[in-house]
């Protein structure tokens, strides 16, 4: 049995002058007397007092950055500037020495995409550690918001007989030889003999079924892997990535607009109160990337001032036809200085998401009431008989964090939508079902998990929100 | 927008005599009078009066079984038996009908196969809508049990490019064309390129993964999606599951053992205090579905009696070894009552497990020390040279519910262990770099979701507690 105490609880009401045994990696040791450990629990480090007269020299060496220690000792007041307490050390056992002139990461500033390709050590980096600290922080807030709300948590599937909804490209799941497979009388892949007894694919979002959930339960909620196979290279998409969908009956787009708002606006409040060291440090790092920057290209707030003003004011609500005409009697659109075009029944673009939200409107926004013919057939058809009661949250620096909209419950008015859109309803009778029979009104909207991470952590590349991201061609780990 | 009250809100503390608005599906019509609704927040329902008076005949005609309805009334003092509080009916919104002589559900008993095959209404009966409310309530155990203590939740891959672990057949994971492939040179499938840029598959474990995670931040724990191509048919399998692995740092065997026993016993505990009352319907259905079964047949004990028992008892600690002389010394072995042979060497059996756990133990029952060849390369070799600090906790019922082990910290010993084992470390170099540069002796577990679910809900078969079950030619919805 191995025992120890952790320097966060430590830290929130140190035991001075009791002994102690810490355990953790080395950040810095200085003067080969002042050993600073973190171990994990959280940004904080505790610093451990090594008199060269108490241990020999063989044991000090050996101690380098990132080596694994367990240290006992008092801890004491501190005599120094900079901590309050610090551990006299009575004995320093060495887990695992790290000989640095082998070892990948270095004392020093270290590129994003080193790190990305040494993820076997990036969270030992105080801005790894942070960001997935913080990460965990967003996900038990998600967890605890709709708990405390009534909301039961849903597993979807993630191999998927479906391919109706067509939400974009999708990877196939095979136990197949692909060298050589069965094959049908007509040459074609005989997926009778596959696992499934047919062709299957991964996820690409749970709502359908979970409108079963809410179809029975009232309130449901998803939290899990979904999967876009688009050869996306950038740094908004991920291959794999975790996504959020509540679903609930009895629930119009009003309610849905209103839940995603309190929502996210919850996630960001749980952090700035619980996460408050790790943002801080996060905040100072962009400053000093901000440094050298150009004025124009910096952020116009610092990391805590944009959550805090987020959370503290109302998100713009518009219409897309409403936004349709703030961009058109934009300057930037009158001098042409939009990539992409604009008229009625386009989709918004990414650069005229960022122009009403950092320009126009300056906090988040929420636009609804989309085309019907750039939105997914499931959306609830408006009397106008032109648009569908669709919403998307757009946040600063990220575009949409937020796409939801109401569902369409009336069965004929779906299965007009469908066959319009070509979806083929024999392979969602079920979901038609939960229309014929006992269906109600209802609402529902997805949240990319790693975008919010995103914004709160301020990090500029997705893939560095995600302990191991996939893209294309990368699937390390 | 859409207002509405929750019916296991108002039932905490009844607000009598005044107006409320109830929304939710018909579980029961008694007498064109007296309407029973569940909106699904608990297993609680409501008693609506409709006066005939009232309401025109056609309304009341629409109204049947799994019909949805809102309802706006006077919450008042039941006068009849059954019930503390009824609202009395002013208005009915009918959202949803519900034609019997078409709805595949009927209101009467239905097998757990043909609920199955309409996954999309079984969550609308008693027993699945309990099912899923103590599902959601062990995986918010779940997190809040890890949270609480420190530890930051890891999402850990699921398409992966290692397949070095070996748990099992893995689906095969590919954007490729599957009816003419691009091939290489010597004719095997080019997955150069691939999306990836290599062969990927579907991960069946997370651990190798979350010890980078325990080698940072300390203490980690992943709750996601796993999945296993084997092509088994049974109650206890599936293809597609959630598995929980916490993986900590500076912990030894006995430390995963006291982790993992406290761990199961505050998640039965979680749902004892917060879903009593679905665990008492599902204590009952049990009741009901053994009145007419032998007595031996019948479990020892009632559900939440089992629940009680376990978590009020410790739980018995073996070794292998010790294990294997319990069986071979049991009248049941000596009668040659076993189906599989036993010696020092072989892996347990359920029937053994089962032995060890309900006839000799009579509770549950942690094994150590596992003969190392029937163990994977990873787990830390023991000193008599013949063991590994490997173990399982077994449950009555489902068997083995946890299994887990210290990690090997050596390097040298690893690197063995994968030459004996035939494990390619250059796959695994990063996590032999996790040994090389500061690592420490470290534990951890991996816990089936659906085992325990299907413990704590005693259903059994585990196609019924996960809400979309993926199987040997099954992949519905």
């Amino acid at each position: 049995m191995i025992e120890r105490q952790e320097i966060k609880t430590l830290l929130q009401d140190p035991p001075v002058n009791t002994r102690v045994t810490i355990m953790g990696w080395v950040r810095a040791w200085r003067g080969n007397r002042f050993m600073v450990i973190n171990d994990g629990s959280g940004p904080e480090t505790l610093q451990v007092v090594v008199d060269g007269e108490r241990f020999d020299e063989e044991t000090i060496r050996a101690i380098g950055f990132h080596a694994c220690v367990g240290v006992t000792g008092t801890l004491a007041e501190s005599q120094g500037a900079g901590q309050a307490v610090e551990v006299i050390a009575e004995e320093i056992t060495i887990f695992g020495e790290n000989d640095l002139s082998r070892y990948p990461l270095q004392p020093k500033k270290q590129s994003m995409e080193f790190l990305r390709d040494n993820a076997q050590f990036r969270m030992r980096t105080n801005t790894f550690s942070s960001v997935f600290r913080v990460r965990h922080g967003v996900a038990y807030a998600v967890n605890k918001y709709f708990h405390d709300r009534g909301y039961y948590y849903l597993h979807t599937p993630i191999i998927t007989g479906n391919d109706a909804e067509g939400a974009g490209e999708m990877f196939r799941v095979s136990v197949l030889d692909p060298t050589n497979p069965p094959r049908t009388a007509d040459g074609k892949i005989d997926y009778n003999q596959d696992f499934f007894g047919k062709a299957t694919n991964l996820t690409v979002s749970g709502q359908l079924q979970a409108e079963i959930g809410a179809m029975a339960l009232g309130k449901v909620y998803t939290f899990g892997p979904t999967f876009r196979a688009e050869n996306s290279n950038t740094s908004r998409h991920l291959a794999e990535f975790w996504m959020i969908e509540p679903e609930i009956a009895f629930a119009d787009i009003e309610n849905d607009m209103d839940l995603a708002e309190d929502f996210v606006k919850y996630l960001i409040n749980y952090c700035l109160e619980h996460y408050a060291a790790d943002l801080q440090f996060l905040d100072e790092r962009i400053q000093e990337l901000e440094k050298n920057m150009k004025a124009t290209d910096r952020r116009p707030m610092g990391l805590i001032d944009t959550l805090r003003f987020v959370v503290e004011n109302d998100f713009a609500r518009i219409t897309y036809t409403e936004a349709l005409d703030i961009l058109l009697q934009s300057k930037t659109y009158k001098k042409g200085k939009f990539e992409f075009d604009l008229s009625w029944g386009t989709d918004l673009q990414a650069e005229h998401e960022r122009y009403l939200v950092e320009k126009h409107f300056q906090r988040p926004v929420i636009v609804r009431d989309y085309p019907k013919d750039i939105k997914a057939f499931y959306m609830r058809q408006n009397d106008d008989g032109k648009t569908v009661a669709a919403m998307d949250v757009l946040f600063p620096y990220i575009g949409e964090v937020i796409g939801g909209s109401q569902r369409e419950e009336r069965e004929d008015r779906l299965r007009q939508r469908m066959a319009e859109m070509n979806v083929h309803a024999d392979e969602l009778e079920w979901y038609l079902q939960l229309r014929t029979f006992g269906g109600c009104p209802h609402a529902g909207f997805g949240l990319g998990f790693e975008r919010i991470v995103q914004f709160i952590t301020g990090m500029g590349n997705i893939r560095d929100v995600i302990p191991f991201p996939r893209a294309p061609r990368l699937a390390q780990f």
